[in-house]
């Protein structure tokens, strides 16, 4: 079977700045830039060469693999940049800082909505102009379906319909994959791939930039994944 | 019907040293560069959106789209990368000077392959390590239809196909859809749509990344076309 990396984006001005980001539309910072291209030259030399690369519809992950396949001279690659990729939805919280959240809500509360599966932040209004629905990039998806606050069990959700219908067949092909995610995309996806527990998922933290290399039985079993954590890099943010 | 905007891409480094580039896979200048990020500022402000952006194959206008979608905020925007919008592919010229071949070959004979309709270079050897059929790109590609040299007749007929079955039934649907080409592929592309003249086509020059913009009717007659030569723009290298 074909491999299946899946990379985060590199660290963008809000990780840097600790702020809820999710679908706000935020640019790598020059570190960021840095991390993205270390990865595309560590999967350059361990010999990786895809057929295919995925992205959200967020700069950050759109500019990372960008930053991937020029540093493995392959822009060629075919990308499909999907809104399903896209980092949940933070709602009401989205641009806040961590340290504001907690002083308006409780640490106790913030903690929750960071590392809680189920656990949901307050919506963001449908009129605000930074809602999906306002914003043209999505005028092609039925209003009602795109969010306006997540938890990461409705990441998992909306992200395992990407899974169902382009990922798994393209793999089933044969096809080698890569995919350039969010943090909580990323989670998802690991999710989906090894079943992995509610809990566990939630408080899985995947640095910037590491690739996480799967390897895959015809069935889309797990055989193994490992982080190329040996690589050169610049350091990384958790994920807020 | 939605807008056509077909932009060469900018500057390489073999444009700059007056090479034969064909499919050679050469990368833009800094000034190259410029000219891109210019004419996504331009489009920007003249208000364009792009449902779709085409490419070919090559990075010079891979990294040309790139940079214009990023300078229009459009990052998302889906792109096509197709191997039958490559450069005329040069044959055994590939790699040399003009002032060379002149040397080897003659003015008369240079002006020949550089300017007529249908006078093909002489080709390059299939066992050759450049030639497409030993690119693992163009793996996906019959061998037998992949050029070894070409005229710009060739390059016409192989463009055919790509605008017959991809690029008009979008332009149908009345989507917005941006091309970076090359300067034969562009030539091709406006024979194409204006039913130039054979001569005529051979001999029309298109700065580099100066944006061509169509407005079509439905049945995709040509109702306009202009350049946007009015945009600040760092000097262009004429078609070799």
């Amino acid at each position: 079977m074909g491999n299946l990396v899946i990379v985060r984006h590199g660290e963008s001005q809000w990780n840097r700045e600790n702020r809820f980001t999710g679908w706000a539309d935020i640019d790598l910072t020059a570190n960021g830039i840095e991390q993205a291209r270390c990865a595309g030259r560590a999967l350059a030399k361990a010999g990786f060469r895809f057929d295919l690369a995925i992205t959200s519809m967020l700069k950050r992950t759109i500019r990372s693999q960008w930053l991937i396949l020029d540093e493995m001279d392959a822009m060629f690659t075919p990308i499909i940049s999907h809104w399903r990729l896209n980092e949940r939805h933070y709602g009401a919280l989205t641009g806040h800082s961590r340290a504001e959240m907690i002083e308006r809500f409780g640490e106790e509360q913030v903690w929750a909505w960071r590392r809680g599966f189920d656990a949901r932040p307050p919506l963001m209004d449908m009129n605000d102009a930074r809602a999906p629905q306002q914003e043209a990039r999505y005028k092609g998806v039925p209003r009602e379906i795109l969010p306006l606050g997540e938890s990461l069990q409705d990441t998992v959700e909306r992200v395992r319909v990407m899974w169902d219908e382009t990922i798994a067949p393209v793999l089933k092909q044969g096809k080698d994959v890569i995919i350039s995610s969010h943090g909580n995309s990323q989670r998802a996806l690991v999710k989906l791939l090894e079943d992995m527990p509610d809990e566990e998922v939630a408080r899985f933290d995947v640095p910037n930039s590491v690739p996480l290399v799967y390897k895959l039985d015809t069935d889309l079993r797990v055989l193994e994944r490992r982080s190329m954590t040996d690589i050169p890099h610049p350091g990384a943010s958790a994920i807020l």
